[in-house]
């Protein structure tokens, strides 16, 4: 195995949104290589052993077929965990193009043919469906999290949706709110292809689709920062939920927080 | 007069989030010069006649006080107008230090000698308090937008607060979901500093803390891009309220959108 266990691919570059995710896994003490948005996947560097692939604002069109099959037999094969983080440019979006691939085809999620970005300008909170490790001790019924969008996708059979987001309509008369409950859609679904476990979350995990989500938390803010990037500054819940999803999707062990 | 009438001040770069009030600027038809975050202001930019200066995520430290005084003289006697846009390195802020300013004692709010951000990771909602130009004609009874966070600030006597952002803390049980009003804050506050007006939207205009407010639209989507920059694609209440803010402050002309 390589040193860094994780392939993470795309958000532009770590000067910009990578620094999220980049920063984050510095913090956990996982180790990883990463690949800017405008660059292609070459087939050597699919072919390194990993145990994790991140995908990201990453479009389809930056991974040939041929290296598609390569990332796809490591999960298959070797028990590599393959992840799809929502966003403009990912699952179909508005350049993601992720439906009708491999890689889409092995994902646990149905990805549309067209354009699938739900912006939300009103409150979508997010629910936890069921109980699950990447989900676990977070207070998803106390403190429900905001997002500001996500990709819109449905549920593979065989496959579980851990969180949906739920959508409100708000609005205000006389001084007084009121929220009115509207769609309900995917948000975490998980499920495996062959030995592999495979994992898709619909909304980003950096601005401006992660919404609220970015500072959950309820103590001390996290701060971490990726060589080569800036330093971010996040909530502690939002910190742990991406701990678990990497450590989950991957089989890694991520240092605790704090 | 200058050809470019606005100053623009902040918000990183124009590859970065400064996309897209350059990019709704340039869609607007109002010429701007414009000053990365990084880069200090000139007494000599600071000197050329301007209807509008507009500072965001621009920290103090870039503007001497010799400066402050040039850019508040157009202020006080040529009836420039002068906005300050929230952010991290706005107002107080994490690096913004504008308490105790020149500037900062021209604006119409009380900056606080503090870390006055706040992170909503949970909904808030802007609040109309009172009827203007700069946010006439818009949803906000009918589909309030939410924003991400905000710098913490209060209202200067004299001064007026058009706009208020609303926290609720929401919980979740059984499937219900529950909205508790929690506090409320100025969001946008208006005044005059002599001759010119002044004013101070405490939310950002670009992601993370702009949150839903820059989707806030029911029509087809507005695109834009300036020189230099990407393309944004934002929704049309929010161009409408950021042509408006823009206009009324700057006593500009903005192009109709659409």
């Amino acid at each position: 195995m390589p040193e860094n266990h994780v392939l993470y691919c795309g958000d532009s570059s770590l000067s910009g949104p990578a620094g999220y995710l980049a920063g984050l896994m510095t913090r956990f003490g996982i180790a990883y290589d990463y690949l800017p948005s405008d660059q292609p996947l070459a087939s050597e560097m699919a072919s390194e052993p990993r145990k994790l692939f991140v995908l990201s604002d990453y479009a389809a069109e930056r991974m040939l077929p041929p290296v598609q099959e390569i990332v796809l037999r490591q999960v298959r094969e070797r028990a590599a965990g393959l992840l799809m983080i929502g966003g403009w440019e990912s699952v179909h979006g508005h350049d993601g193009n992720w439906d009708g691939t491999l890689i889409g085809t092995a994902l646990p999620i149905e990805i549309m043919a067209e354009d699938d970005r739900i912006n939300c300008d009103q409150p979508a909170l997010l629910i936890r469906a069921e109980e699950h490790a990447i989900v676990a001790d977070l207070p998803w019924e106390a403190r429900p999290p905001t997002v500001g969008g996500f990709n819109r996708v449905t549920v593979k059979p065989g496959s579980a949706a851990l969180l949906l987001v739920q959508r409100f309509q708000a609005t205000v008369a006389g001084g007084r709110f009121d929220f009115t409950a509207q769609e309900q859609d995917p948000m975490l679904v998980i499920g495996a292809h062959g030995a592999g476990r495979t994992a898709a979350l619909m909304t980003d995990l950096a601005p401006h689709w992660v919404g609220g989500l970015v500072d959950w938390g309820d103590s001390e803010r996290v701060t971490a920062r990726a060589p080569g990037s800036w330093e971010i500054e996040v909530g502690n819940f939002y910190a742990q939920l991406v701990a678990n999803l990497l450590a989950w999707t991957g089989n890694l062990r991520a240092e605790p927080i704090g």
